[in-house]
């Protein structure tokens, strides 16, 4: 079947991970659409405070599936 | 004039062609906005089954008139 | 805070000069959404006509708080 | 034997499909210079008028065989 | 379930069509893996002959699944 | 109907600002050719001397018209 | 001692984190290959169920010595 | 005669225009090298405050010779 | 108000995990400036040895205020 | 003084090396124009006869000032 | 007629030349295939010991001529 | 064990050839860093005087150990 994608684009952060980051990126999408399909990650970067990391963000690209 | 347009990202997949792909992203994005003017290709992929090419997906980014 | 941005992508124009037709784009965007926070320009074009450049156009990609 | 290329750059548009645009850009370079010898597509962009896309428009990369 | 995928890099060329020639280019992959799943096309180019494109050349990148 | 351009790839200079940098590459490619259209800005550089920003130096590809 | 490397492009994932997902790529890669000594990280994908992550996908570039 | 450069990256900010972020991070290069010679611009982007933009910023290249 | 930043580019290592590794290549940088703000990982690689990955590697950019 | 050029793109071969291919690309540049000033390599290609290197490829945007 | 070609890639390496490090990384790949046609250098890296050189390193791309 | 690395960005030059102006880049950096330990060449020009090379110059990027 013949499928057509709305590519969305966020940014999520995370004070524990990269994976955490992207996971709230995709959590924030989902509040938009419930047809999330793919992600890819396309920067991250972060930001640091007193010398550590104080949170990993992430640009993130979701597909999700229109209906037809 | 001075315009300002809104820049979608669409995927869209077809059987027959990278053209009829581009096409049912367009007609998909169509349904969202009256107003799609330019759109550009930024990725031609596609799936296999069994050896042979099932169908085209493309990446498409659409740009359509804000009015002001 | 753990923030998530909406990415926007907005093309706008201006026959003065590539910052003026930025803050169309950003202006724009602002009727979207109230949240913006920050910008990055990735293309710069313009038009000419009579051999003297009619308008400016920028495609810049927008930040917007999404509320958790 | 050692060659040397010009480079041209053309962009060609057709309202049929993504090949005929190229070949538009190939007929309008052969114009100007009759060694043509490759290509390269660089971009793959169109314009939508009334929901459908009214042509296709492919940049080009041409090399022309110089003679030493 | 957790799939691996093998990426080959092919390019194939045809006198007909850039779709055909990525035809090509996954029939020659099939004949060394049974398994090819998706394919993304990197580079659109061709050669000219007496003005004319005498043939389409694609460079592909091709997923197979390889059995754990 | 069917356009084709030639791109041309010029590099402007001014002390004054990108803008009049870009303006200037428009004028002298205006000079080859009556029937520019469009420019799109790939590279923006600069001279320094004594500390201080001398001139700045855009690279600028050209799409002009070809009468068919 | 002047070296000879192949360079393989795996695809592998997990249910886990992008580090996991990068470890089967080699392990798989370790099936084909005793010599593997360097990877890069390509590209950082992944798939989305019921609006949760359901696994990671990496493209990862390997390189393996060859024996002169 | 055979130069060497030292290159270095700046960020610099500023409320009125593109140009002067530029200029702003010259002059703080400027502290650290006497022998500034040449810049490019990498990155422009910028923040918002309350819909309007609040200040540019650049990351700026800068290439400085280094006294053999 | 105004910032510069110095962008610094450093990579580090860690037998743990991509983010682990970027902790290193921060407290590095930390030891040049008190002032980092920012990070970019730009590349993510990585040594394998006896078939399993014996360390990953980042290159990160670092940004770090200058005081005015 | 404010400077205008023309950015020729063109390919030039050798069977000695590298240098000596880029050379021949600008030999041949030289004689469209008097006036070139700069150039940089954008693509290293090269040809194989019987498994050894028969030819050295480049591609090479040269500058060339534009009388004002 | 109408090719396919397998695209390999390589990195070889050498004490003495960029051009030295490419030869010795196609007869590598000329160990695996007879067919190989043409080479593209994708990144051309290197190795310091006690501040000078010890060698040259390049990845390469490889096209082999696949038999029909 | 874990190494960190500072990335340094030098452009050399030579009037005899790229290895040679890479030599100068790393040369120069030799004066700052006792432990330099790899490069990568990332752009490639050269400057032309009455038609003819007059030198090379490579922008390198040069990883040097820092001490824990």
């Amino acid at each position: 079947m013949e499928h057509v994608y709305e590519i969305l684009e966020v940014a999520g952060s995370s004070k524990k991970s990269i994976e955490d980051a992207v996971k709230n990126a995709v959590a924030a999408a989902g509040k938009k659409s419930k047809n999330l399909r793919w992600f890819e990650v396309v920067e991250t970067r972060g930001y640091i405070e007193e010398g550590k990391i104080s949170y990993w963000q992430v640009a993130v690209k979701i597909g999700a599936t229109i209906e037809a």
